[in-house]
This record gives C-alpha cells, structure tokens and sequence, in this order.
C-alpha cells in the first residue's frame, strides 16, 4: 500500500520495510508453482530469519524449512517448525548441536559430500542428504564420481542416508526464464540421476532436492523430484529483477532513508543510507544493467526514474542520476524520505535487526524481530 | 598469541576474533603520534561498537569520542562517554534525540554543510561543527563558499557554532606515507582556512577537527587543528595494509572457520565463512593486489603463503591459491580451523555481535559485546 511522507517519521533512519502485500503474492506465486509441478515446496529460511515471516510462508502451519545455520534451527524449532534441512556442508564439530536439536524432536538433517564426512555424521545417527554438483558453482559429488555410493553406502549402513539435494547457483548468472529453466534441468538432472545411482547401488535415497529462486521458478517438469527449496524469491531484488525473474514492481523490500545534504556541482544528494544499512552487496555490477547500491524510490515506494545511489560509505548513501540519464535531477530537500531498493534482499537484511512491516490490510506499522548470528 | 586449533573447540564457527595485544599496539602508535603533533586525539567508535574497546581506546578513562550513529552515541554514553561528536550530517528528524542525550549531560555535538539544518539545529540550541569539503570526496562546503560564513552566522547567533571538520576519505585511494601525508596537508589546509574565514567573519571557531586513518597516521605538522579522528586504525585491515598504512602482522581482526568440503579437481576448499561472516566487503579489488574475500591463516594466526577466499556464497566461503601462485595447495582436511583476515575491518566486524577476544596477558578467551542499529 502506499504511504505518505508522514507516515514514517516515527522511525528512524535508515529503517527497513517490508510490504507485506507484495510478500505474500510472491509467496503465493511459488506455492501454486510447487502445486502444479506437485512437488513439496521447502523454503529458504536464510533471507527472511524471522518466525512471523515463516509462519507465512507455510501459510499458517509450521511447514518443511531451510536453513543455512544452527542458529536459525534453533530459533524455527522454538517457534514450531520440526521438519529442518541445514543446507551447509556439515562441520563435524557442529553435530553436538545438531544432535540436541534431534533429541528435542526437531527432525533436522545435515548435508555433506565425502565419506569422511558421512563417517562422522553416520556414527551420531543423523540422517543427511548428500549434495550434488549440478553445475560447478560449489560443493557436491558429481553423479558419476565413485565417491557417492562410498559415502551413501557409510550412511546407509547406520540408516543416516535420508537422499540427495541440489543448487544451481550458477543460475544467478543467466538471464530470462528459457536459461532459468536449462539449469532446472541441469539441477533436476544431476540430483534424479545421483538418486537413480545410489537406488542401483541397493540404497534407499526418499529424498531428492533441488532449487534456487530462479530454477523453481522457472521449471517446467520434476519428475523423480521429491522438493523444491528457494529463498530470496519471498522478497526478491534488483539481482533477481536484472535476470527477469521477477519486476521491480514486485520487490517487497526497501530501506528508508533521509536526504541530509546535498553536493549541488555534482549533482549529489547525500542520504543516511550507506553501506550498513544496504550492504556491499554489488550484485548487479556484472548484470545488464548496473544498478550501484539500489534504485532510489519517493516515500510511497514509487520509482524515481534513473536515480539510484552511486556509492556509499558506511552510513552516507550517495544519490545521483545513474550514468546517461539525461535528468533532470528532481528537488529532494534535507529531510525528503525515499526508499532504496536493495541489489541483494538476503545481505540488505542482514544489516537490520527487525522488518518495519508495512502490514497488506493497512494500518500502522508492525515490527517483526530478525536475529542473526550462527 | 598464538593458540592452537583445540583452543578454538569452545567456538562456533564463523566467529570474530581480537587480538587484544595487537588491538593495543595499533591504539598506542596513533595514541604516540597524535600526542607528539600536539592535538586532541578523537576516535571514531564506528568501527568497534564496543564499550570495552571504547575503554581501551581512552585508556580507561571516557575520553572524547566520535560515532556515526545516534545508537552509538547512546551506548557510549551510558557507558560513561560525555564528549561525542555525531559526524554524519544531521537529518533534521533527528535533533529530538540528539536534544535528549544533551538534556541527559551529554556534550553531544552534530555536523552539517547548509544554512537550511544550521537553521533547525541552531533553533534547538545544539551546538554544530561545520562539514568542511577537503578532497570532493564526500559532503561539505568548500571554506571560499559564501555558504560557510551565512551557516556559521545562522549558528553563532544562537551559540551553536563549535567549529569546523573535515575528513579526505580520497586518502583511502592513494598508496605510501608520502602520498597520505598530502592528504593529510590538504585535511588541515581546509579546515584552518575554513576556520579562519569564519574567524575573519568575526565568528568564533574553536574547533579544528581533521582525520581519516591514512591522513592520521601520516601526518607531518597539525598547526592549526586541534584534534584528531580515526576509526580503523583500531583493528587494521587488509585495505589499509595494501596502501601501506600498516603490516599485514598489525591487524587485530580475523574470522575464524572451520573447513566444510573440498572440491579437488579446482584446488577449491569450502569453509564455512561466507559473506554473512566476511561481508561483501571487497576494498582491495581495486588495491595493486586484490585479496579477494580475505587473506587465509592457520588456527594461530600465521598467514598461509597465497592463500585467499577466492569467492564468497551466504554461508560458504571458497578458499583456493589466489591467481598466478605455483602452490601446492595445502591439506586441508575436513575440521579445520582457519582465520581470515578482513578487507575492511568496519564491514566485517558489523556481521558480528560479539568480539571473542584472545587477551594481552594470555588465558581464556574473553566476550566482549558489539552493537548494531541506528
């Protein structure tokens, strides 16, 4: 919804928003999307970190979740949530704390990708999932590599092998929902026949996991998948937006800021959003369009044409017309409230420690709590 | 100190270490030098968010300090601070608090470059320097623009009118003492004649306020300031040993890991630092040698000859030969515990909210607490 100027001065500056209306018709869009591929839908927990924001993604119930720290399965298993994939490669020093997470009820499942690994991991009994390179971005065990039924087989031998999972994170680097769904392929590809492999092998692999924002949007067909995860599409980005994977329009996040100078020879005006508040995140810097540290909005979260903030310190944000834009550079007096909409939603939010919830019925602000740490 | 791989057992990884010891050579060589150019030394708590560090910076006693944040300036306050300078421009929203913490006895003093928040800051009675433009780098006016002395008058009639500041953030972007120290001359050539413009106006200036790491460290002669600011210099970092302001041994700061996976056939080891530990921090990309995500150490802090996170996901890191280096790459094996030292010190100590701190005199590891927020 939109909001006047004024609506805002109970804040301060710089302060993250987040509408709600907006989340939950990009949460809408995926659900219907798993729906029709009829796949379970398990999202990323590590962009939002705050269990409201869960509890709307599962539509009210307490649904399957991905996390990318303990600390985040601590905090989702308090809150309800007993069905948790930790989607980074176990540490083995960490299966303490996995394992009492398990021992309160909490069905929390590790990945890993080598036998050294899985002996760890299959000596505590806790199941895992065994990662897949499907694309060269990271971690995992290519299908054909020997190294996979050596590692299925140390876990299956202590009933710890739960399947395999995926993530194309080299999606992130293409554009248009044609390539996006090339490496659907490439990640339904890989985890299908890794799966198939270890079946061959006389292991039972339940489990077969894929996702990344772009490819669960883009998929056209799961077959012998079993779960979709994604993250930052509850929110989405400029990144996200660059790649066409959504529109500006559909950004739910933005950070609110003050003008508190300005630098009129350069055609600079200064804002109380730097770095800290936005991140360094410079996402779109190798995309088709650059689009500095955020695109510059008014207060009702309309898009001021070709302002975006060019470089920032840490708590000065510097606002200029982006280069070849013609202007004129609008009149934004100290005091003026824009938004800024952020390159990469997961590292703006780290930044800020609760939502100011722009709530989709109306009515004043909501603050929802957002933690960090590991 | 040096400390072995089991001393770290206790910690989960990623965690934020301080070397105490280092923490305290770096703070007395600025101390040292500050002193012998006769000016007030001023540090900039940005950087640690920290009430112990803050002790350690004043050596014990609550010296005068200058934050970036109003938040800042409330817990140091509280923590027993009286004399702080807010030096990011002030967003007329803000006065309310600042007015509070100087109704509370805090000689909390607020910059800003226009006769338009000179006017709203002087109606408040709260006393101002004015931001003096040195290198183009950022805000400020330039001390022959007519605004400086109708800003200066707009203060003085209402008592506000404390002085001038200045800050070359352009040093950053140039290498070697030499090169600082003109900066540093540039710093101080603004800010006294600012001062003596205003002077000349018949305006009483008292304070003359200079300062950036680089120009602080290398300046030569202050005549006409009277003190001092730097905030890094505290820690150091990888950006600030790439223009030679210190030694690589010098920085304090380092991010713990552990080792989570291994992909071979590309020389890559994944750790469990990515950029929620790191930050997207990535200063010495545009240095004479770029470190990527951060120099890699052993568990006792000893740099590990070419070895650099070479990319950085949320919660992974990917450590590799940085490029040209022969190797061999060495064992790794899964468990490891390594440091990473940071490109910029401020970024990366604001992904944390603790410092675990390896002490001067040796023993246990201590926690000392950091703040975020605005």
């Amino acid at each position: 919804m939109q909001r006047d100027q004024s609506d805002f001065d109970e804040l301060t500056t710089p302060a993250l928003l987040l509408d709600a209306a907006k989340m939950a018709r990009n949460i809408d869009r995926l659900a219907d999307h798993a729906r029709g591929l009829g796949v379970t839908l398990r999202p990323h927990l590590k962009t939002a970190k705050s269990a409201e924001i869960a509890q709307c993604l599962s539509g009210g119930v307490s649904g399957p979740i991905t996390v990318s720290t303990l600390a985040e399965a601590e905090v989702f298993h308090a809150a309800g949530h007993t069905d948790i994939l930790y989607a980074v490669g176990i540490a083995t020093q960490k299966l303490t704390r996995v394992q009492a997470l398990r021992d309160q009820g909490c069905d929390l499942v590790v990945i890993l990708d080598s036998p050294a690994q899985a002996a760890a991991v299959a000596r505590e009994g806790v199941p895992a999932l065994i990662e897949i390179d499907s694309d060269g971005h990271r971690g995992g065990l290519f299908p054909d590599d020997p190294a996979l039924i050596e590692t299925g087989r140390i876990l299956d031998a202590n009933g710890a092998l739960r399947g395999v999972m995926t993530h194309a994170g080299e999606s992130y680097n293409v554009r248009g929902k044609v390539a996006h769904a090339k490496f659907a392929e490439l990640e339904r590809c890989a985890a299908v026949t890794a799966a198939e492999a270890l079946r061959n092998a006389g292991l039972a692999c339940p489990v077969v996991s894929v996702g990344s924002t772009p490819t669960a949007h883009a998929a056209r067909d799961l077959s012998g998948v079993t779960e979709l995860r994604a993250g930052v599409y509850v929110f989405f980005d400029l990144v996200m937006a660059g790649i066409d994977v959504c529109r500006t329009d559909d950004i739910a996040l933005s950070v609110l800021t003050t003008v508190i100078g300005h630098q009129p020879s350069k055609g600079w005006v200064m804002v109380d959003a730097g770095w800290m508040a936005m991140s360094r995140d410079r996402g779109t810097a190798t995309q088709d369009v650059d689009q500095g540290y955020g695109v510059v909005c008014d207060a009702k979260g309309r898009v001021i044409p070709d302002l975006i903030v060019t470089s920032a310190n840490q708590e000065h944000g510097i606002v200029a017309l982006c280069p070849g834009a013609a202007g004129p550079m609008p009149e934004l007096p100290v005091g003026t409230h824009l938004r800024i909409l952020p390159n990469h939603a997961c590292a703006t939010a780290a930044q800020h420690d609760r939502y100011n919830v722009l709530p989709a019925e109306g009515g004043p602000l909501k603050i929802w709590h957002r933690f960090g740490g590991w």
